[in-house]
């Protein structure tokens, strides 16, 4: 995949404002919602089972995220996940904490068997947990390297058949045949809480503008890791690092995209 | 209405530290937490059916935002704005995403009938979409201008008797006879999630310390106007904006009011 | 106490990243996580009845903060808090705005009665509600001095068998016989929402490498004003405060612990 077509979804996401709905944890609403609108894409969240199939209706797409779950709000995932597929809105997972409890492993596996995501995006710890069951996850940290979770993932999305993205120091996205690697970001992204669920919803943005889910999700992990770097170059501390991240996922520009991505 | 009074408005939010009771979505909870601190204000987050009407008995004013409803949270809201009203606390109702989904739609309008809100503050499309039945909302974004909205603002006022509060590039306030126009604001301010909910707790505040709810309405949004600009001058992006702007609302001056307020 | 101790301890935190799992408020949750990885430590927030037991299990220190309270928050705080003490796991409680409603301040009795939490830290008024019937408390923040809570805060510790631990102009940490008086902070402090939680949040970090609780509670509290005054000294003004306190707890050396801590 070339940088071109990162360049002209990015485009296509800032003139179209997709509207992104998100069923996501309590800890990163505010930050992804900011995520969402510095990136230029619409989001709103919404997880009352009265009124997720309408707002997923209406949506570019619907980003699953179970960081902080509870029985209602499963619920609430199923009914919106299936409502948006049924509607061909691109459905996205992120299945935070799977392998820290049963709960979450079994709700992202659920999740993955009845609603069928189109893409699944997680840390290596995450990614593993969903096929492995001695996989361990600490806490919603990972405790493995991406590099060791690549087989996993091109297994999970043969069987389920969806794209799986891990992050990690090099992010992978696979179809299950083929695999993309990318070798953008920055150490501090892991310093500020929430980077990850912003990665999704930034997946879901590029999903929302590209039906080619291989490339919205390379496309996003590649916006993802170059706004980190820029945000990296003009901060020191996670602080200000969270600040620049948002001003650079506003800013960043075709430019940027052409000169620092590293696609392979 | 003169700059006069929202000057000693502020000075009166400053001075007494009004308790805000917000009902309010999870997006949003932390910066309008920190916009009411900014400001001068006490805020506090209360949602359980069991503690809501004492919280509401003791606060200078009741915020109902249904930016992230479900069933419990609207019997609380309910609850808080009836004993509110009973107690002759301010209520102010934000309709977020009211035309989005008739959960929201029906749930603003019932609370606007039954619960009697003093201030109703929305963007465009939601103040629409509590008279029009075909109204639509773009998720939580406005898809009409706030110019297109002021009729039906009137009529609500008027039908509702309340005063609704309109924001957008012109902002404007109407009792249903009379209508005020503010001309404050920056662009950057729909960059950032939450601006549209701080802009009703800062209502909240103003009405704590004034209960001629026209002026109180217009004071918080000549200060949200104000002070947008001012972040504006030293962001050029949402990142930086958003942390300007709490500064703002803290240093904002007598002179900044006097000299910067665009009220018609 | 003497410094060497806070600094070994901060060491620890950094070292091996103890997993702090939170069971606290919708408003401090992104600034409670953001906290405590820019301390070094890692943070989970899970609320789940049918997840917590299974977290708590996994964690180094369990927080349990009231700050925004239902009925199925209130069961697995329990859950949760119970399961700890069987496992040995630290347990801290916040009594966010006990003595504001009848709801909270009894939830927080109810908690330290029957989890016994290690660590009870809290405001002046929230400390006072816990064991003065008329105490009252303004929303969530103290209407009392600190100083006028030692007696209280001794007689708690006493009586609860715990270390309890007051944030105000003075931070005092009592285990009922002697009480440790920490001078550090800044006014802005209580210009940020969600800093007290933060300190307790910060507690459990603590609590988590050192299991002398009298110690790991005042460490926490030194770190917190030596950061709040270096955050402080970067910005006049909320927005940045909160900024650059991150930075600050990302960044504060042993040095500074050492020419800065005023403990006594």
């Amino acid at each position: 995949m070339n940088t071109e077509k990162v360049i002209s979804d990015l485009q296509q996401v800032r003139e179209n404002a997709p509207l992104v709905h998100n069923i996501t944890n309590y800890v990163v609403m505010n930050s992804t919602a900011n995520a969402l609108l510095s990136l230029g894409a619409s989001p709103v969240m919404a997880h009352a089972v009265e009124e997720v199939e309408e707002m997923a209706s209406i949506a570019s797409a619907v980003v699953l995220n179970i960081g902080t779950l509870s029985e209602k709000w499963i619920e609430a995932m199923f009914k919106a996940g299936k409502k948006a597929k049924e509607k061909g809105v691109p459905v996205i997972l992120d299945p935070v904490g799977a392998g820290a409890t049963t709960l979450r492993t079994e709700t992202a596996k659920k999740i993955i068997d009845d609603v069928q995501p189109d893409i699944v995006r997680g840390n290596a710890s995450e990614i593993l947990a969903l096929l492995k069951a001695d996989a361990q996850t600490k806490g919603v940290d990972s405790s493995a390297s991406s590099d060791d979770a690549v087989e996993i993932a091109k297994e999970l999305a043969n069987t389920k058949n969806c794209i799986v993205s891990i992050s990690g120091k090099t992010d992978y996205i696979t179809d299950g045949k083929s695999v993309i690697s990318i070798g953008n970001g920055d150490a501090m992204l892991s310093k500020v809480t929430g980077t990850g669920c912003a990665a999704t919803a930034l997946t879901g943005a590029f999903a929302g503008v590209n039906k080619n889910f291989m490339e919205a999700a390379t496309g996003a992990m590649v916006v993802m890791g170059i706004t980190g770097e820029m945000a990296g170059k003009k901060a020191d501390a996670p602080g200000t690092f969270q600040v620049k991240f948002l001003d650079a996922l506003y800013q960043v520009s075709d430019k940027d995209i052409k000169s620092k991505a590293k696609i392979s």
